[in-house]
C-alpha cells in the first residue's frame, strides 16, 4: 500500500511520462488547483500545455482544529491540465488510478455529471465527480471559459482529492490516521499544523488587519493590471481572495461585502485573463514554437479512428440489411440520456424520410456511454427518380406563332437539353416549360452516410460543451462512431471523427476494444459484454435489484417516492450491479431528512424502510458493472459512515445548546453592516409579522405561537449543522426546537417561515408560519431598496426576486391572509427599519412595492395566465390574494354564457360614462320602457363592491337582458341633461355594484 | 541527461527512499527552504525528524528580468534535513549526486568551507559549500543554532542549487536554456514569470503598500506569538521578510529601516522558536514516539564502527613497536588543518612525557580529511616504578618514647601495610612518614589507548560544532579513528567512536575503505592511494603544479603575492590535482582587480601573468584528486564565464553613465530618511572636507582635487558593478573616474576616500583623499549620534566603530594632517548638518568625540601600547596625530638613559607644585648653589611647550643632573613664601617648557 507522498510522486511520474511538466505548488496561498498560474493563465489562449503537479489547497472556512476525520484547512489536490483535450484523458486517468494501486477492475469507479463554475473568476466547464465506491475522489472538467475568455483549444482539468483517495486506499476513518511517509502518519506531520491554521482561521486572525490586507491587495492587482504585468496581477488577487477568505472564516464578510469583494475580484480576474493572451500574443505565443509543445497538439487520439474499409461497390448486397449506428460518448448526464435517445429517433425518421431510401423500424436505446440506433431491413439503393425543373411561363415561353422564346431557348440551353425535349407542367398553379430530371437512387451507404453525418454534427443538448475536435459541440465528448450496414461500415467522417466497426465496451472489461461483423450483431455483442442497452430494461433491473436487496434485510424500498431517484440511476450506469450496504443504528437518531437527502442527492443511494415506512440502517447503491461487491459495499459504506459522522457530530453538537442561546449566537453573524446582524433582522421579522396580524384573524393559540416563534426566528442559523449545510435552514430550526420542547406549532412556523424556497416548493400551512414568511421577505426587501441595492438584469445578490416571488405565492396560496397587502407589508417593515435608525425613503418603498408587482404579473404570466386577465387584474397586484381570488373567479365565471355579455356591458359602459360620474339615478327622469325595466332590476342588485365575483355575478346576471334592451332601445346621451344624467347614473350603479379592483375593460370578451 | 524536473523528482525518490518525508514548498514567498517550517521549526527541540523537499525561493533582489544568464527572482533549491546528523551525510550526498547523473569520479567534488548564519533569525552553523569542478552547487551545513535555541540534536541541512546543477549537468550558458521538461525549456516554462516578477520587485511594487503589509504581517506574528500559536507566527514572520524584501529591492529601505525591521524580524523569530519547542513538550514531543522516528533515530551509521579486536595480551610484542594514528574528520577549514596537525603534535608529546612510556621521533601531518600522527618505536610497557605516600610528619609520628603515635598507626592501617614497613622521607622539606607504593608499567596498548582517548576528546578549534556524537565537539565531525601499535588496534572508546584498522581513502577511489595491517603502513597506505599527506610536500606539489601548468601557457604565478592563496589551496584538497583554464581575452579589459578578487576570493584559482606581469586569460585550480581533466577545466571555465559575464556587463553598462550622472543618481538612494539621501551625504563629506582644510596645507592642484573629488563622492554607488559588488565601492569610482577623464589624482582621491575599510587596510595616501575620508567618518559619526543611534555593546548597525577607528587611524598614519582634530571635525560634521536642518546636540558632538576618543584608546591597547603611554597621551585623544607623534617620541626616547630621570623630575615637579603657579621665578631670591646652577640651566632652556618630545629632549636632557641635585639639596617648600615661590616657580618653568599634551603623570619611569 502507498504512502501519501508515495502516491504524490507516483502521480507526478505517472503524468511526467505521459508529456506533462509538473510544477511547484504556488508560493502563495491557493484555494484550489485550478488557481495556480500553471493552469488559470495557461489554459488561457492557443499554446497548448500539460501540467500536473501537488497543490496544498487552502481553504480557511474548512478548518475544524483537525478534529473532523474529512475536513482540512489545508487538503491536497493533485492537479492536471491537459491542453488540447488529448482525446483519451477518461483512459488515461484510469490508468494514473490504478498506478498508485486503486484495482478499478474491482471498484465501481463512475463519471458523476458535474458542471463546475466558478463565477468568481468568471469561469465553467463541463464533467464529471469521480467516484470511487461512492465516494469523490476526482474533479474531471473540460473548461469551456475561464476569466470570462472562451476556450480555444479546450483544456482537461483533473483534480485528484488526495487525502479522500488515500484515506480510502488505506483505510482509515481519520486523515490523521494515513501514512504520509513510512513511520510517519499524516497527523504525525502535519497535526499541529492543521490545528494551529484553524485556531487562525476561525478565531485569532484580526479582521482589521484582514481588511486592510485585502484592501492593499486589490489595488496591487489593479496597479499590476494597469501595469500590464498580469503574473504579477494574478499574484495579488490571489492573496487578496485568500484573505477574503481568512474574513470569512472569521464570520466578518457581510453580504453586501460579499457582493462588494465578489465584484471586484471577478472583474480583476477578467482583466488579467484578457491581459495573459494579449501578452503572449505580444511574445508571439512561444509555446506554439516549443518543440515539446508540438508534441503534445499532436498527442495520440484515443480512441484512434478505425482505418477506413475500402467499399467495394460491386461487392455490396443487393438485397436490404439491417443498419445499425452507435454513438460513443463519454458518460452523459442522466437526464441527456433520456434526450438524446428521443433526438436520434426524431432525427433519423425525418432525415430518412427525406430520402427514397426504404427501410424497416427504427430502434433507439442508449445508456450513459452510447447512444443505439437499429434499423431494419434498410434498402440497397434508393429507387430511380425523376423530377421537374421549372422553366419559363408557357405564356412567355412561345410567341403567337408558338414558337419557343429567346428565354425558353436559354432555357433549354442552359439545362443542355434539346428544345424539342421541354414539357409542360405545373407549377403553383401556373403552367411552365420544364425539362425531366433523371434521379439516380443513391446506395444504402451514402444515404446512410450522409444521415449519419448530420444526425452526429447535429447533436446538442441543453448544455453544450466543446472538446478538441474542431467543430463538434455537444453535452460531453463523442468518442467514436460505429455504423455498419450489414457486414459493410458505413463510411462517415464528422470532424475529426471517423465511422468504423470497432465498440468500447465497459472500460474494465479485459478487451474493451471489440469489433463488430455485422450491423445485426451490433446490440448483441454490447449485451453480451453486460451492457443494458434499452433504459427501460434497465430500469427494471434497478427495480429489481433494489427490491430484492430491500427484501434480503426485510426491507422496502419505496419506489413511488424514489421514482426520479430511480430514474437517474437508470441513467448513471451501463450494467446495474445493486450493492446494499448498511450503517449504523446510532445515525437513525439523527433527522430523517438529513439522512436521506445525503443519501438521495450526495450519493444517489435507495433509502430502505421497514414494514411500517420507517427508516433502516441499510441503503442500496447501484454500481457499474462487475466489481467486488464487498470491496464496493465498504467503500459506500465508508463514504456514507464519513458524511453520518459529520452530520451526528453537528446534530449532536446543537442538541446541547439550548434555543435561546442559539438565538443569541445569530447576533454574531452579520447580514448587512448597515442593517445590522441576524438577530437583529429576526428581531424585525418578529415585529413586522406582528404587525401585518391587524388584517388577519388569530387564534389565541396562533398568537402565542406567532409570538415565540418570532422570538425564535432563525436561530438557527447559529447551528452547526446549518452552518455546514445551509440547506437544513428551517428544517433544523424545527427540529431542534421541537427537541427543546416548544410546541409543534412553534417548530412548525419555524421551517415554514422559509417556505416557499423557491417556485413550486410548498407553501406555509399555518397563519403564524405564514406571516413571519411574508415579514421575512418585506423586511428583506424595504431593506435592500433602502440600501439602494435593488436588482440589476444580471445581478440579484440578495435574491430578491425570490423573496418577491416567495411574498406573492403565499399571499396568493393562503386565502386566509388575503387582507394582507404588499403595500402593509412594505410600510411596516419600513417602519420597522426607521425604528432601528435606517434611512428608508418613500421612493425606495414605492419602488420596492412596483417590483414586488412586477414580479407578480410575471408570474402570472409565466403560469400562462392570459395577457388580459393579467391586467384586469392589475389593479389587486398589491393584494396577490385578492388578485388571486379574482382571477380564480373570472376564470370559473368565463364558462358561463352569460359572462361575457355581461363583461361587454360594463366595458361599454365604462367606455361610455364620463369620469367622476355618480352611480345614483333619479327614477323618475326615465321613461323608456327598455330604462325602467333595466332600472327596476338594477334597483334590486345589492352592492357587491367589496365582494367576490361569483356573488355578483350571481345577481347580476340577471342584468344581461336588460342591458342588452337598454343599449339597443335607449339613447344614453339624451338631450336633455338631467334625463342623460339619469341615464348615465343608472349604468353607472350597474358598475359600482360589481366587485371593485378588476379592470374589466382588459378582460377580452372573445374569450368568454 | 535529465531534465530539470526528472532532477527534482529523482532528488526526492532518492531521499524519500533514504527514510525522508517529503513535503510541498511552502505556501507563502520564502527566500529560501531553511526558512519552510519543515526546516526551520523542525530544528528545533529533540525531535527526530528528515525531510527532503523543493523550494522555490523568492529573492526580489536578484531580480534581473530573467536577462542575467545566473541569477532568478525565484530560484529553485532542494532542500534536506536530517535530524539528527545520520553519521554519513556526506557519503548520502555524493550519492545524490550520483542518482542525478553526476559521475563524481569524473568531476572534483570539493567540500569548501562555510559557516552559515542568519542572524536575523538568530541562526548559524558550520560547514561547506559543496563545489562542483568549481561552482557551489549545495550549501551543507551542520545546524547549530536556530531561532537563538542550541540544537540537540543537530540537524544536517543539505540546500542544493537546482538551476546551477542542471545548467551544468545539461552544459547550457542561460538559465532559460535548460531542458526543463521534454521539449520545453526552462524560459518558456518560466521566463515571463521572471520577466514579470522583476518588473514588480524592482520598478512597480506599491512602496507605500508594501510598508504597510510590512507592518500588518509583522503585528499579526506578534498576535499570533502571545497567542502561542507558532505556526501561523511564523507564516506572518515570513511574509514581514517577504515584504520586507520587496521594499529593500525597489530601494525603499533606510538604513535605520533596515536596523529596525531585523531587530523586529529577529525578535520574533526568537519568539517563535521559543514557542515552538514549548508548544511540542506540551504535546509531549510526539515524533519522539512515532514508529518511523524511532527508525531515524537509529539509522545506521556510516562509516560503522568498526568490530573491536580482542586483545591476546600475551601475543603481543614485547619489543617497541611503531604507533600510528589517524583521525578521519569531514573536510577541516584549510587554517584549522595546520593548527590541528600543531595541537596533535603538541598534546601527544606533552601527554606522553606524563607516562613512562619510552618512545621515538613524533610525526604529525594532515590533510582536510585526516590528521595522522606516528611515533617511532613505543616501547611494549612503562617500566615499574615506586613512589611514597605521605603520612603524618615524623614529629607527629612518634612519641617522645619513639613509639608510633596513633596518628601513623592510623597511617599505616589506613594503607593497609605493616606498622614496620613506614619509611621515612622529606616532603616539601619536611620529613614524613611513608608507605612505598608499587607502580606495575602498563602496557602499550592501555597508556596509547588513554592518551588518544584524551587528544581527540579534547580537540578543539577556534570554531567548534557538535554532530551526532553526544559528547564530542571540533571543527568538523570526528567520523573514523585507526590506532595501530605495531599490527595491533590500540583499544579506544571516545564517546560514539572506536578504533580500528579501517582507513577511508578517497570517496571516489573504487574501494574507499581500506585496511591497514600494521602503524608502519599506515602512511604508506594513504600515499599508495593518491593521499598528499604532508602539508609542506603537498605545498610544494601545489607550486610546482601552478608553475608548471602557468609556464605551459607562456606565464607564471606570481608566489609571492599569492602565497596566502596557495596556503588556502594546499589545505583544500587531499591530492593536488593542477588543472589549467583559459577566460575570453575580452575580459581582461575588465579591470584586473575585479577579475583577480573573482579567482581568488570566490574561487580560489590562481592567476596567470605574462612576463611583464600583465594578467593573463588564464587560471590555474587545484582539483582534489583523480578527475577528468577537461571536464572538469571546462565546469570551471564556465563558472568563471557566468562570473565573469556579470562583471563585463555591469562593467559595461556602467561606462556608458557619465559619472555626473550617476552622481545625481545616488540622490534615489535612501541613506536614512531623517538625514537625507547619498546625494545629501555626498553633498555634506565635500563641504566638511573643504572646511579641514583650515588645518592643512594644501597646493592648489591638491585643492582642485579636492573640489573636483568631493563633488562626485561615492558616485559609484549608483554604478550596476557596485549595487552587485559592494565591496567594490570606491574600486569602482576610481576606475570609472579615469576613463571619464578625471585626473589620476581625482580618481585616486575616490578610491582613497573610502579607505580604510578595515584595521590594517593601507591609509588614504594623497591629502584630498584623506580629507574626504575622514569628512565621510565625522559625518557619519555626528549624524548618527544626533539621531541617537550610537553603537550598544552588542550592536553597532552603522558600523561606527569603524568609522572611529577610520578617523583615528587616518590621523594617526598622516603626519600631514595632524592639524586636523577630533573637535573640529565633528564640529564641522555638526555645523553642516544643523545647515540642512538636522537637530545636532551639543550633548551628541560630545558623545560622538567622547566615542572615538574611546576608540583610540582601545585602538592603542590592542596594538600593545603600554597602558602608561595609552594615560600619558590622553590628553591627545582628540588630536591623534599628535598623539602618535608624541606615543613615537616617547617610545624612542625611553632608549635614552636620560629620559627617566628626567620624566621622574618633572613627575616630581607636578606632584609638589600647586595648580596655578607661574612658570617663573625671582632669581634674585634663589641662593643655593644647587638652586643657582638649575637657574644657570633652566634660563638657557627654551620653550619647547609647542614642540616635538625630541626637541625638549635634546635640550632638557641637561637638566637632569641638575634637577636631581636641587631635589637632594633644596627644600623647596622654604618657611620664606618669597623664596618657596621662586623655588616652585623655577621648577614649574622646567615643566612649563616641555612639550604640552602629554600626561607626565602617567609615565611608568621604570620603564625607562
Amino acid at each position: 500500500m502507498l504512502t501519501v507522498q508515495e502516491a504524490l510522486l507516483t502521480l507526478q511520474k505517472f503524468w511526467t511520462d505521459r508529456g506533462c511538466m509538473t510544477v511547484q505548488p504556488f508560493n502563495t496561498e491557493v484555494g484550489a488547483g485550478t488557481m495556480n498560474p500553471a493552469t488559470i493563465l495557461r489554459v488561457l489562449g492557443p499554446e497548448p500545455w500539460r501540467v500536473a503537479y501537488v497543490e496544498p489547497s487552502v481553504r480557511p472556512d474548512d478548518s475544524r482544529y483537525g478534529e473532523n476525520p474529512n475536513r482540512l484547512q489545508t487538503h491536497t489536490q493533485f492537479q492536471v491540465i491537459l491542453k488540447p483535450d488529448p482525446g483519451n484523458p477518461q483512459e488515461l486517468y484510469l490508468e494514473s488510478l490504478e498506478a498508485i494501486g486503486i484495482d478499478i477492475h474491482a471498484h465501481d469507479v463512475r463519471f458523476v455529471e458535474d458542471n463546475w463554475a466558478q463565477p468568481a473568476i468568471g469561469a465553467w466547464g463541463l464533467g464529471w465527480e469521480v467516484w470511487l465506491d461512492g465516494m469523490e475522489v476526482t474533479q474531471f472538467t473540460y473548461f469551456q471559459q475561464v476569466g470570462g475568455q472562451n476556450l480555444d483549444p479546450v483544456s482537461v482539468e483533473l483534480t485528484y482529492g488526495i487525502e479522500r483517495i488515500m484515506m480510502a486506499q488505506q483505510g482509515v476513518t481519520h486523515f490523521k490516521d494515513m501514512q504520509y511517509a513510512p513511520g510517519i502518519t499524516y497527523g504525525e506531520a502535519f497535526g499541529q499544523q492543521e490545528y494551529e491554521m484553524s485556531r487562525y482561521y476561525l478565531d485569532d486572525a484580526d479582521v482589521e488587519a484582514n481588511q486592510d490586507l485585502f484592501e492593499h491587495y486589490t489595488a496591487e492587482a489593479q496597479r499590476m493590471v494597469d501595469a500590464r504585468l498580469p503574473v504579477p496581477a494574478h499574484t495579488y488577487v490571489l492573496k487578496s481572495s485568500h484573505a477574503f477568505n481568512v474574513l470569512d472564516s472569521r464570520g466578518a464578510i457581510s453580504t453586501t461585502e460579499r457582493a462588494k469583494a465578489f465584484s471586484t475580484m471577478r472583474r480583476l480576474s477578467r482583466e488579467v485573463a484578457k491581459l495573459w493572451v494579449e501578452r503572449r500574443e505580444e511574445l508571439d505565443f512561444p509555446l506554439l514554437k516549443a518543440e515539446g509543445a508540438k508534441v503534445l497538439v499532436g498527442a495520440a487520439v484515443m480512441p484512434p479512428n478505425p482505418e477506413p474499409e475500402p467499399v467495394d461497390a460491386a461487392a455490396l448486397p443487393t438485397d436490404p440489411q439491417d443498419f445499425a449506428l452507435e454513438i460513443g460518448v463519454e458518460e452523459l448526464p442522466p437526464h441527456v440520456v433520456d434526450q438524446t435517445i428521443e433526438h436520434v429517433r426524431t432525427s433519423l425518421t425525418e432525415r430518412l424520410a427525406q430520402t427514397r431510401l426504404t427501410h424497416g423500424d427504427i430502434r433507439v436505446v442508449g445508456t450513459p456511454r452510447r447512444i443505439v440506433a437499429t434499423i431494419a431491413q434498410v434498402a440497397p439503393k434508393e429507387p430511380d427518380a425523376q423530377t421537374l425543373r421549372k422553366g419559363p411561363k408557357v405564356a412567355a415561353a412561345y410567341d403567337a406563332d408558338g414558337n419557343l422564346t429567346k428565354a425558353a431557348q436559354g432555357f433549354a440551353r442552359g439545362q443542355k437539353v434539346n428544345p424539342a425535349d421541354l414539357v409542360r407542367a405545373e407549377f403553383d398553379g401556373a403552367e411552365h416549360v420544364a425539362v425531366r430530371i433523371d434521379q439516380v437512387g443513391r446506395g444504402a451507404l451514402e444515404v446512410l452516410g450522409a444521415v449519419t453525418h448530420d444526425l452526429v454534427a447535429g447533436l446538442r443538448s441543453d448544455k453544450n460543451m466543446r472538446w478538441r475536435d474542431p467543430q463538434l459541440s455537444f453535452s460531453r465528448p463523442i468518442r467514436w462512431l460505429v455504423a455498419l450496414w450489414g457486414s459493410a461500415v458505413v463510411p462517415v467522417e464528422v470532424s475529426e471523427l471517423r465511422s468504423g466497426r470497432q465498440t468500447y465496451v465497459h472500460r474494465t472489461d479485459a478487451v474493451p476494444l471489440v469489433d463488430v461483423a455485422t450491423a445485426g450483431e451490433l446490440m448483441g455483442v454490447l449485451e453480451a459484454h453486460g451492457l443494458v442497452l434499452d433504459p427501460a430494461i434497465r430500469r427494471e433491473q434497478v427495480v429489481a435489484a433494489a427490491q430484492e436487496l430491500a427484501a434480503s434485510v426485510g426491507g422496502t424500498v419505496d419506489l413511488a417516492a424514489e421514482s426520479e431517484l430511480v430514474d437517474e440511476i437508470t441513467n448513471l450506469v451501463e450494467a446495474p450491479r445493486g450493492i446494499i450496504g448498511a450503517f449504523d443504528d446510532r445515525y437513525l437518531k439523527v433527522p430523517e431528512q438529513i439522512l436521506t437527502t445525503v443519501m438521495r442527492k450526495h450519493q444517489r443511494y435507495l433509502p430502505v424502510r421497514d414494514a411500517v415506512g420507517r427508516l433502516m440502517a441499510r441503503f442500496i447503491t447501484m454500481a457499474n458493472g462487475d466489481c467486488d461487491d464487498e470491496l464496493v459495499r465498504l467503500g459506500n459504506e465508508s463514504v456514507l459512515r464519513a458524511r453520518y459522522d459529520d452530520a451526528a457530530f453537528f446534530y449532536d453538537a446543537d442538541l446541547q445548546v439550548p434555543v435561546d442561546t442559539l438565538r443569541e449566537q445569530i447576533g454574531k453573524l452579520t447580514f448587512e453592516h448597515r442593517i445590522g446582524s441576524m438577530a437583529d433582522r429576526s428581531d424585525r421579522i418578529a415585529d413586522v409579522a406582528s404587525s401585518l396580524t391587524s388584517s388577519v384573524d388569530l387564534s389565541a393559540d396562533e398568537q402565542a405561537t406567532l409570538k415565540r416563534a418570532g422570538e425564535l426566528a432563525k436561530f438557527d442559523l447559529a447551528a452547526k449543522m446549518v452552518v455546514e449545510l445551509s440547506s437544513l435552514a428551517g428544517v433544523m430550526a424545527k427540529e431542534y426546537a421541537a427537541r427543546a420542547g416548544e410546541t409543534p406549532q412553534v417548530a412548525a412556523a419555524l421551517l415554514e417561515m422559509e417556505a416557499p424556497r423557491s417556485a413550486g416548493d410548498p407553501l406555509p400551512e399555518s397563519k403564524p408560519g405564514a406571516l413571519l414568511a411574508l415579514a421575512d421577505r418585506f423586511d428583506l426587501l424595504a431593506a435592500m431598496f433602502a440600501l439602494g441595492a435593488k436588482p440589476t438584469g444580471s445581478s440579484d445578490p440578495y435574491a430578491l426576486r425570490r423573496a418577491a416571488l416567495g411574498a406573492v405565492s403565499i399571499l396568493r396560496g393562503l386565502p386566509s391572509l388575503a387582507g394582507v397587502t404588499v403595500d402593509a407589508g412594505l410600510a411596516a417593515a419600513a417602519a420597522r427599519l426607521r425604528g432601528q435608525g435606517v434611512e428608508v425613503s418613500d421612493e425606495s418603498v414605492s419602488a420596492a412595492r412596483d417590483f414586488v408587482e412586477g414580479r407578480f404579473a410575471q408570474q402570472l404570466r409565466d403560469e400562462n395566465v392570459s395577457a388580459d386577465l393579467v391586467s384586469a387584474v392589475q389593479p389587486l397586484a398589491a393584494a396577490p390574494g385578492k388578485a388571486e381570488r379574482a382571477l380564480k373567479d373570472i376564470e370559473s365565471a368565463r364558462g358561463d354564457g352569460d359572462f361575457a355579455p355581461l363583461v361587454e356591458a360594463v366595458q361599454r359602459i365604462t367606455r361610455i360614462v364620463p369620469a367622476g360620474t355618480d352611480a345614483a339615478y333619479d327614477t323618475s327622469r326615465l321613461t323608456e320602457p327598455a330604462e325602467l325595466a333595466l332600472a327596476g332590476q338594477v334597483d334590486s342588485l345589492p352592492d357587491h363592491a367589496n365582494d367576490g365575483l361569483p356573488e355578483w355575478f350571481a345577481d347580476a346576471r340577471g342584468l344581461v337582458q336588460p342591458l342588452t334592451a337598454f343599449f339597443d332601445d335607449v339613447l344614453v346621451m339624451a338631450q336633455d341633461p338631467a334625463v342623460r344624467a339619469a341615464r348615465l347614473g343608472l349604468v353607472q350603479t350597474v358598475v359600482a355594484r360589481a366587485p371593485q379592483g378588476i379592470d374589466w375593460r382588459a378582460l377580452n370578451v372573445a374569450l368568454g
